[in-house]
């Protein structure tokens, strides 16, 4: 009876689910249970030399994708179709905000002008070499109708690096400067590539003029100024909200919930006024860090540390096994079957061009940014800029996004130079995630042994010896550890190493600035105001329905 | 310039957004500030006597749907369109998981039968009540072409009640025998007319006969039994992965990520197996607050105790906001503005049947219940079934759901009696959670003067006098310590309160087989392998890079 049973069971309930939607419960079953494998085998196989999350996910995708398409008869391999509203409206905001939120602010500014520097000027000079070397080469190699804008596009496409991937081989405990000027560039580098994507895809290319740079670099500095103030204005409301109605004395759900709301609700906005919803979330991450977080309630703040934390992180393993399975999309490939010669030859010349163009800015800005520090252990070393241009090459979920708007507007990749376009892409961005990836461990193994980075870091950053899995109810975590204990390095004896650093300066003024103006108003650490009873004592006293039954 | 390049920019970026899209991101952030305002206005009004955070949110959302109804020149009322999709696989999950990882499951399982009995078989009675009741007076209403399988439909619709306002407004710890019977009951009162809905709708009810009846009762047992299993299953399971694999030894990030994606694979699994997701999320949910919950960090109790609160309070203000705004629809009301008396008829015998039907189940089977009990702390007082009575008349979006799903088959409300019927539900389920709502905080004032519930509380509930908003840091708040008083409480002394109530044998059965086999294997408190570091110490000596970059 028991089949039996079961089978009518089955019968009945169909109505509740449409057989279409039925082929989706089966589809996000099968891709929670990866996304659960990807931990578990990402966890056992942390120790690994090579290996890391991404590259576990994106393998994982790679083996479901074949096993889809073998099962299917070679006509499916993925199990949703990409999306970039997806990936733009769900996935890529939780990444950068808790980039912002768990970001050293200390290193983050005091590397400022050098981040801005890699960023914008950096990506720019790499889209002129890629889209230069591509209209030079693809030209005489016969690859299908591409126009100018084509060309200029793929400059773009392969100018966005993928913080993502990078940031999981770097730590920023033992390597400080590195994380924050590779992670700093990540973030200013997307804000300018999908900036310079845009503007190559609307203005007349055939008639550009100076007057029309002008306008280029004015509206990259607009977004730029807007889409800071849009972010850090959200941080502020929501720090200042949560100081005003103290939303601790009876949740720390609300607190939570309010936290992410405007988290989300800033980058939302800046999508709405067309600005950079990347660069707006990643300053709302640091206000809120620097702010909110201190307003609330201890319970709020490890939720609120973790919780950003493990969003971030299944989002970005959402990302690698989607774009892993997505690679097998048998339709994509059908194309460009009959010449696997070109498509090959297409993506070893994109990877070249982007490794040239990346070296043409990382060696030359560094030598720059060397010369206005005259602090040594400020400077960038040889090893260093290796690094630096090694881990900005991997290219991820940008790319592709960009990529499939270019080269799939009319619905699929009808036209054969499309066609090879978005396969070279996904060449491009496998191989790069992949290959590159596995041997960043090794190679930052080789060029920063580890008994240098531990000395480095104890001599550049002595306030946060530990690593961030410190328990935060310790209260040894703390964005703010860091100003203060800079703040009270302006004793006499350091009067030295002010003068030898202006930058430091800056941060001397802000910190007076942001004690006597901001934190009266906005609260953060110390400026809190004293309740006679504490949230936490307070709610022992006064049951208060609302926490558990939520 | 300034207007001049920001109109630049919007014609620059807009490819980014095609124009549906760009609507959507409209409709977003407007939701997303409504969600904010709901919680900022819901936090104002929290010591009001009458208002709760889910009222307020069905009044912001008439609100608006109002405003927009006026913009939008009376043609539209809702930013989306109500989708059962996004009520079932996204919005329902995080509360019901929420609910069973929060219950106290001391006095869950003490009054098990109870709850059973008001959830199963009271279901039932309210189902065949409201049935017959709808058949009687309807036909001679003429309302429409409504056959018998629309009428029995009703019954179901109009059979699931609404925990989730409900459970707004009672205590925990107030009230503990209260909320466990009105909460589990809701919980397992979902599960039985789900089923009986399906059943309705699946079962030629025109050949009706014993065996036909005796394949809906058993299938009700499988459907509960297999369901609950999965949810145990996929909370033992987690328990074990994470025991086994230590996660914490690296990451808090991965174990709170394994038991998000667990909980909801659980949830997903069941729905692919056409079994009652409700039920099965429900278990798992209490499965992982027994062992799971004990085998992780410090720091991942606090982050997975406020992040699932969390998502599940953001999760009912999106229903009862979206509620709010759907009703509005004045594609739905046009249909029946011809007739509005009729309609406010249907809706108020519809109102009275529930009151009626629920009437019915609660005074006899408490009565029933108070039979079997001989300790008369626990039988259930005359004030307390009024209350249990009157907590279980709200409807809410499972009712909506219901009726969406069984009066709008064919896309949209055209036939008069399924508008009619929309509308009603509509009507009542506004109603209900509005008026029943805003009485019922005085109502438990009046019947359960405070000071009485403080004695109860202190006298059924010893060990936990404390409200749950006291920080688990200090390890206040713990899902077992309960049991584990219990286990003590079986001292000679308390011999006879043990051979006077049955259910606690069972219970001191289950603690002595959990203590022997179960927390060897799947860890729960004090169970877990001690480690020579602790994950906390051990953190701090191995810098490992994971735990703040991802």
């Amino acid at each position: 009876m028991g089949a039996d049973l079961g089978f009518l069971i089955g019968k009945m309930n169909r109505t509740t689910l449409a057989t279409s939607e039925y082929d989706s419960v089966v589809n996000m079953n099968l891709f929670v249970a990866l996304l659960c494998g990807c931990i578990v085998i990402g966890h056992l196989l942390e120790e690994s030399r090579w290996m890391n999350e991404s590259i576990t996910a994106l393998v994982i995708g790679l083996c479901t994708g074949s096993v889809i398409l073998l099962t299917s008869g070679g006509t499916n391999s993925h199990l949703f179709v990409f999306s970039e509203d997806l990936f733009f409206i769900y996935l890529l905001p939780p990444i950068i905000f808790n980039a912002g939120f768990q970001v050293k602010k200390k290193q983050f500014f005091r590397n400022f002008m050098t981040i801005v520097l890699f960023g914008a000027v950096g990506t720019a000079i790499s889209f002129t070499i890629i889209s230069f070397g591509a209209i030079n080469i693809f030209k005489r190699m016969n690859v299908g109708s591409l126009d100018l804008g084509d060309f200029l596009a793929l400059g773009a496409i392969f100018s966005a690096t993928d913080s993502v991937c990078t940031l999981q081989v770097l730590n920023q405990d033992e390597t400080p400067l590195l994380y924050s000027l590779v992670f700093g560039e990540g973030v200013v580098n997307d804000a300018t590539s999908v900036v310079i994507f845009n503007a190559v895809q609307n203005f007349d290319l055939s008639r550009i003029s100076t007057s029309e740079a002008f306008h280029l670099i004015g509206n990259f500095f607009y977004l730029f100024f807007t889409s800071t103030f849009l972010g850090a204005g959200a941080g502020l409301l929501s720090a200042y909200v949560i100081k005003r109605l103290y939303f601790g004395r009876h949740s720390t759900d609300r607190e939570v919930a309010i936290m992410i709301l405007m988290a989300y609700l800033s980058y939302m906005l800046a999508e709405l006024f067309y600005l950079s919803g990347i660069l707006t979330v990643f300053f709302c991450g640091i206000v809120m860090s620097h702010y909110t977080w201190h307003n609330v309630t201890e319970k709020s703040r490890v939720t609120t540390k973790h919780a950003f934390a493990t969003l971030s992180f299944i989002s970005e393993l959402f990302i690698f096994l989607y774009v892993g399975m997505d690679a097998l999309d048998i339709e994509k490939w059908s194309f460009v079957k009959d010449s696997p010669g070109k498509s090959i030859g297409v993506s070893s010349i994109l990877l070249g061009l982007v490794m040239v163009g990346r070296a043409c800015f990382v060696f030359p800005l560094s030598y720059l940014s060397n010369l206005t520090k005259r602090n040594e252990n400020e400077k960038i070393t040889g090893a260093q800029q290796v690094l630096i241009w090694w881990a900005g090459l991997m290219r991820g979920a940008v790319s592709m996004a960009l990529a499939y708007n270019q080269f799939t507007r009319s619905g699929h990749t009808k036209l054969r130079g499309n066609a090879i376009m978005i396969t070279s892409t996904i060449t491009v961005v496998l191989f790069s995630t992949m290959v590159f990836g596995l041997m960043t461990k090794p190679l930052v193994k080789l060029l920063l042994p580890p008994s240098k980075n531990m000395s480095r870091m104890a001599s550049s950053e002595p306030t946060s010896p530990k690593s961030f899995t410190i328990p935060l109810l310790e209260n040894q975590w703390d964005p703010e550890a860091e100003p203060r204990q800079n703040g009270s390095a302006f004793s006499p004896s350091n009067l030295r190493a002010l003068l030898s650093t202006p930058s430091h300066t800056v941060h001397y003024f802000w910190r007076k600035f942001d004690d006597a103006f901001m934190r009266p108003v906005f609260g953060g650490r110390g400026f809190v105001p004293y309740f006679p009873g504490t949230p936490t004592e307070q709610s022992v006293h006064n049951l208060i329905p609302k926490e558990g039954n939520n």
